[in-house]
């Protein structure tokens, strides 16, 4: 095994940093290491966000849902679709772009694109012995970051990432078995298989929360996804999609 | 400069591999590999399909406009957002799920958390020595891939990734510059500021172009993009997305 791929397999999210900074050449590292993924037609649809103003870490951190490592890390970064710099090349070149931009198929390029760079920046963090954690909880209100961060139109924040030192690792979650997420040639959708396969897997989790290092517990992956999944949220990401000039096509 | 960062910055795309299949262990290690990526609140929302059937190989190549490499390579994936298993959860768990997996930010959650896993696989099967290429152009016709790979409901394939020895490389495209890209406390939105960032970045696509190895052109950036900006496609992705039960709420 390369050391790529130990570093890909060692992951786990931190979510306790000391509060040594990230430096400048760190950050830059970490942000050219993002640059590299694939784009789509090389279209480069996403902008990278640094957030080191105190104030602006402990909005996000409150929309977040108090996580305090939002605020407390070596570098918090917000990771956002962008068509914006698409828009004004179509002023430059004189070529109506916006409603090439508005489409559905638009959205999604660029939201694969910025997550394809953050993972990028993830592994690049983790090979320099940083921990990371991303925070999905900025789309709480999604308005309030476009304040926040003063988005123009055509600018999705998808997520945060802290970064930093680790200060204390958490154990590692086993993963859904290999069979289940990869499937040869067309889709397995024998619902007694799945079934049989999500059994389990809620049996190795089960193990995994009561025996792991802190807060044991007694769940399933199933007990877990149900009951987040009975309760809908975030029901404005629609209408904030639509704000920023998506969705419309 | 570590192996990892090293691996991530001399990424370019391959689209010209040798007839070397990858090996099970190397499917096995990719496919691992993709899986530790963080993933939404240990939501699990992606399945990714090896396809080695000659056939389906030659009818997505035909669906991503006649891409060789999609039928000449070392094995070929598809990724895809998946909330399938998370409709069966529902059953098992007897909780209604559905009108949850049904919102906009539940398919952001799912093309997020495939993504993401994606990238991991990419950068695995480099740091192997395997080349790779993302293929967006499987959305063409997501009605025609449901089909070919047999996908049920909630399962969006947004992209393939053909992996393999590379028979030649291409030269690498220098990106859009840092400080375009990577904006700190809040977004730089100044239309002159843009507009002189993508004149530097056209100068040096326009060296690149004229210089690189193979197929040199006269050619910038932002004219790339006006072009292909000026023309909508796929709009049918927003029919697909319903028709498999997403952006319904």
């Amino acid at each position: 095994m390369n050391e790529v791929i130990e570093t890909l397999l060692k992951h786990r999210s931190v979510r306790d940093f000391t509060d040594e900074k990230l430096t400048d050449e760190q950050i830059q590292t970490i942000v050219e290491s993002a640059q590299r993924a694939s784009t789509s037609s090389f279209i480069q649809a996403y902008s990278i966000i640094g957030v080191t103003d105190e104030a602006k870490k402990e909005r996000l951190a409150e929309i977040a849902g108090n996580q305090s490592y939002v605020v407390e890390n070596g570098h918090f970064f917000v990771f956002c679709a962008d068509l914006h710099r698409h828009e004004v090349i179509g002023e430059l070149q004189e070529t109506e772009v916006s409603s090439t931009l508005e489409t559905d198929e638009k959205l999604l390029v660029a939201v694969i694109d910025a997550a394809l760079a953050s993972q990028n920046a993830a592994v690049a963090a983790e090979s320099m012995g940083l921990g990371i954690c991303y925070i999905g909880g900025i789309r709480n209100d999604l308005f309030a970051v476009k304040e926040v961060l003063a988005l123009p139109e055509r600018v999705i924040p998808l997520f945060g990432m802290a970064v930093g030192v680790p200060a204390s690792v958490e154990d590692q979650k086993p993963r859904l078995p290999f069979q289940h997420v990869y499937h040869e040639n067309t889709y397995e959708a024998n619902p007694e298989r799945i079934k049989q396969s999500l059994s389990d897997y809620d049996a190795l989790i089960h193990d995994y929360y009561m025996v792991r290092g802190s807060n044991p517990r007694k769940d399933t992956w199933t007990g877990q996804m149900g009951r987040m999944l009975s309760k809908s949220t975030r029901l404005d990401v629609k209408d904030f999609l639509k704000a920023q000039g998506y969705l419309k096509q």
